[in-house]
């Protein structure tokens, strides 16, 4: 989670082009062409291409949701929207692990990320904003010694069926060691069992960015001997840089951004 | 645009998932626990959720888009959501763009991909299923010689601003080289100027996947000194690989795949 969260510059683009929000759904279809580009006209469709542009990683580096957004972000991750789509990522996830031939030398590995992919952070999210609010770690850092984290329901199901197929699972953490403890029992009181490893930040990893971590510590594991056939995140630094598994699953998550 | 489009599997996972879809859209809130798993209970947020993970990349290799989804399909490219897609992915491309700082040397570059990124095909789809019907080369060759695909005008706007900004455009494409006269006649037909080269496949390029060639062609560019600072497309294949360009822009193409 504590990681790099900046370009103001982007946000006041958005800021920008969300000035001309006072018209309803339907208005763009009597008026387009009368004080709006069409994709500045109503927020639902601002922020659903908003949305595009995150989880495609056209937006870059960015820090906050647009403000005009958080009605359309609360709506999606508490809606049936936000289930469904982790729930086609993980179908296409296991419809693809169920075609790798797994090898008798238990070298097959799985790496999930943990924070909005195998645990969700939605309760803390929901009472901050929904990323709305500027990142305060400290209060997230209590949230995690609370151990709290539900799972995501269709991630739960996915590590289950990967377990059951032979994978080795690894868990690959910007979490830091010190949360080490809080996080294992999270895991486990959210369902979660039998992983191979915990990869956490330890103090020489402090201050890395994420897809150089995460890079360096698959990179490792490949020096091991394992065969990384996939990697499950909802963040592009956990997917991207060297070392990367044979398949990527993007989770959604339009909440936060993790350079 | 002529490439590599399979793996029946995912779609026959996709057609499996998609049997109950006789609800409407209001049913999953009035009864969704009585029969339908929350994301296959209506087309909308099935369709939704599959267009996630094709944009994604999540969906890997996949041929037609599922059966369910045409009338969604068809929805989001004639109304409102995919220019507005569009323009937010040249908003982001474009303010990337203004912070690059342009040497003298005339080496600073910006590649296109043609096909559903500067050209737009919606003609051609509109009449043959939205991405429904297999691709058949035949009949898409000959509205290509047509030289009648409108430009996506996101995209237009976006390629002009950078030539004014200082930027080597160079357009590369999956199109053949006998088709060299047609691409660049509807080019200038759409409104495109001044590019740099115009890269399409040759004799040697045929049957190598759109990621290794698009690649050799970046790489050749980076062997002649170029920077390419920004690459847009509406495939991933256009954008990954190696001597990837420093940011890429994925622009949405719900209608087709191409490896």
């Amino acid at each position: 989670m504590a990681s790099v969260r900046h370009r103001p510059l982007l946000l006041l683009l958005i800021t920008l082009l969300a000035i001309p929000t006072s018209l309803s759904s339907q208005s763009i279809i009597q008026m387009p062409k009368k004080r709006h580009r069409v994709y500045a006209s109503d927020d639902s469709l601002f922020c659903d291409s908003w949305r595009f542009s995150v989880e495609t990683n056209d937006a870059g580096t960015w820090s906050n949701i647009p403000s005009r957004c958080v009605g359309f972000v609360q709506n999606y991750m508490t809606g049936a929207r936000y289930p469904s789509d982790s729930a086609a990522v993980a179908n296409f996830s296991l419809s693809f692990a169920k075609g790798v031939t797994i090898g008798g030398d238990g070298k097959d590995a799985w790496v999930f990320d943990i924070d909005e992919t195998l645990l969700s952070n939605l309760p803390y999210y929901q009472a901050h904003g929904f990323g709305s609010e500027t990142f305060d770690e400290a209060s997230f850092d209590e949230w995690v010694e609370l151990a709290e984290a539900p799972a995501l329901p269709a991630s739960l199901n996915l590590y289950s069926q990967l377990e059951r197929l032979g994978f080795k699972i690894f868990l690959l953490t910007g979490r830091s060691e010190y949360q080490r403890n809080a996080t294992a029992k999270n895991l486990l009181f959210a369902g979660y069992n039998n992983w191979e490893r915990l990869l956490l930040r330890g103090p020489s990893d402090q201050g890395t960015l994420a897809t150089v971590f995460k890079s360096q510590k698959r990179s490792d594991l490949i020096n091991e001997g394992y065969r990384i056939h996939g990697s499950s995140g909802d963040q592009w630094s956990d997917l991207v840089g060297f070392a990367i598994a044979q398949r990527s699953f993007k989770l959604p998550n339009p909440m936060y951004y993790i350079a």
